[in-house]
């Protein structure tokens, strides 16, 4: 169960907004233009069929550790459901992400693999990502893998059908799962990116996809117009509040932050369609910690934030704080014989509360607890906000062209070095 | 040794608040309005007393665990040298932070602790930040900590001298160490907030403290002009562009981005002399990852940011990306032959001219190497910039004000919770 709390009054100019986004989103749904909608639906087949076809294999069941190597919505999305989701799936095996080619960090999660209890996942949607082949081509060097032989049973590739790693898989007869393609990287989690080695780890994976199409029958059924209402605002706003802060209160949160950040800021920073630069900036923070940071400039500093809370009721697992009296420091200990955990929720109001008191638009996200359902919820739930806000924006929400200049530089350094 | 590239053209105008921020400073290190400018030099003192008094003793000598129990200021610091510098100094202790009230990290990282292998530094400058005087409590209550008896000898408490952590220190026969009044929690990883806990854990602090006094004396004598140039230019510039992106290319420099984020938002967020709000933004990336993430938005989005470029030109160690071709992947063999290291290096050079292509402010921070010296220089480099930016926005940068609110409403629910 989540509750959505909205603190801001809306004007009524804002409600046409708001239905002309929710015909929007239907289209986009019913022509296919970003297939992700369809996914808490469509992946079950795919859970399905890793429970009968893998999970029974003796690689699996004998396997500790899934390796994911993929970079960006490669990754982040089943990064952070791996990171909230494990303190209450005990059981579920290690995973252990291959992201940036940062010789040291390679190094050093290198150090903690043995090939023989691994199962390795390649995640590219083009086929093509340097960083994801490269560090592949480490991975096999190091530990000796053998993708004709030996290790072909472990080794799993997720790509769109007919891409160059798609027939990389045929040609060594490795497992490939595709991503549907309007299904783009970042809106990924709930396809065969984020499924398989989430199912191949042990996580409930029915349940998160259960959680997401419950939002999706909700959201189409008119029942979680609070969305539309909360694009609506945050466009209507922009120029004034260009920043969205997640503040999200547990550290087990900090990589779904991550996700939201490359969710909204690579789908909403666009040219829009009258030529015109656009963007919303997101940025993830983790309370308490960043009260001791980031808060005075949200409190005194421009208002030029909207602030979006993110907290979780009721931990799984919770600390009382004992009875001790440390001497001269008597004035805390009002706190004695609560919960840690009460402590934190405690910290996320007063906190609020502060902020929403400077006049600055605050709302609220709010997890009975943490559980599969919960999170797959929480996952549609910013992927349609990202859809409502770019087609408020007038913006193409799903491509990223200002990502390919780099990569052109990219390939030319090398050339040049091989010329030099 | 460090690089600083600029890559903007600065106005004339700029020149004269450049030569205002520096006799500012001047002004604030000699009338000690901060005491942080001083820091390189004093805390040598600490680093001889815990290497001539502490490490010494047996109960130091057989610890392999330092934990700090802090949060903000009192923590972001010393994780972020921990973090850099643990690949370069082999037989470093491991550190533990216990900064968020977040039970089930809590709970995660306790079981991970022996007493009798740990030593404990509580750290709070006010002495009362509630978050470390209940992981305290929780501490000494899980791990049977006796402050008064055997345990004596392994905890050690940084305080202001005075505060109600100090006196409770005294109390239990704790030894203390102080933090100068005129340091403020996110100016203090050079005081002993940062050196007790770094040399305890067998860094090179010294080391750390001396690249940090060469670009203090480098600043003073004129000689790091391009520090009082980019100040002026953010604050020039910081209506149109109220975002500053720090990308870091290096999963180890993250923690240091963080840092980054407290010392520039809690100091430049401010209501100015004039009794407007002001503040610049800033972000922490690392790439390449979020170049799969953020780039976008800085590519096509608005206008509104300025981005660094922090980048290490020589890993201590790296990997040879394998003479293995990928049938059908054949594009990426370029890479074959070059490092890990080369790779995320290109990366960064190829985006930061993308970037820079775009028209968007760029400099670059370009260490030749991970270093105690190149890693304390950087953390005095990111200071007087601040303060630079501070003096010419007009503000205290040194003070909080906008985080007490939320502190009288988290003691008052408590209270509310005892009277009900």
């Amino acid at each position: 169960m989540i509750e959505y709390r909205i603190d801001w009054q809306e004007a009524a100019e804002a409600k046409a907004a708001a239905e002309e986004a929710f015909y929007h989103l239907v289209e986009e749904q019913e022509k296919g233009i970003s297939g992700y909608y369809l996914l808490p639906e469509r992946s079950r087949m795919i859970v399905e069929e890793v429970k009968a076809t893998l999970l029974p294999t003796s690689t699996v069941q004998e396997a500790d550790t899934v390796v994911v190597i993929g970079i960006g919505g490669s990754s982040l999305g089943a990064k952070a459901v791996d990171r909230i989701l494990r303190p209450v799936t005990p059981g579920a095996k290690r995973m252990v992400f291959f992201e940036n080619p940062d010789p040291l960090e390679v190094l050093e999660k290198i150090e903690t693999l043995e090939r023989e209890r691994t199962l390795f996942c390649v995640i590219s949607k083009s086929g093509g990502t340097i960083e994801t082949t490269t560090l592949y081509k480490v991975l096999i060097d190091r530990l000796g893998l053998a993708p004709d032989g030996a290790d072909r049973e472990r080794i799993f590739v997720i790509t769109d059908e007919g891409s160059i790693l798609h027939r990389y898989a045929d040609a060594h007869g490795l497992r490939s799962f595709f991503i549907p393609a309007n299904v783009g990287g970042r809106f990924s989690v709930l396809s065969a990116v984020g499924v398989v080695p989430l199912t191949l780890a042990g996580y409930d994976v029915c349940a998160l996809l259960k959680g997401a199409q419950k939002l999706h029958q909700d959201f189409f059924d008119r029942r979680a117009d609070h969305i539309l209402q909360k694009g609506a605002f945050y466009v209507r706003h922009w120029r004034e509040r260009p920043m969205n802060v997640l503040f999200a209160y547990g550290t087990h949160l900090e990589d779904l932050t991550k996700w939201y950040v490359q969710l909204w800021g690579e789908s909403l920073g666009k040219i829009d369609a009258q030529g015109e630069r656009v963007g919303l900036t997101p940025l993830g923070h983790i309370g308490s910690v960043d009260q001791h940071s980031f808060l005075q400039l949200i409190m005194e500093g421009p208002r030029d934030k909207t602030v979006t809370f993110l907290k979780i009721d009721r931990f799984p697992r919770d600390i009382t704080i004992p009875d001790l009296r440390l001497e001269h420091i008597e004035k805390n200990d009002y706190i004695n014989g609560h919960s840690v955990g009460e402590l934190l929720d405690a910290e996320c109001e007063a906190t609020w509360e502060s902020i929403r008191k400077q006049g600055v638009p605050t709302d609220g996200i709010v997890l009975d607890g943490i559980s599969p359902e919960n999170i797959g919820e929480l996952i549609f739930y910013y992927e349609l906000l990202t859809s409502v806000a770019g087609a408020l924006l007038d913006i193409n929400t799903y491509d990223q062209p200002g990502v390919e200049l780099g990569k052109q530089i990219l390939r030319q350094k090398f050339q040049d070095k091989g010329d030099a």
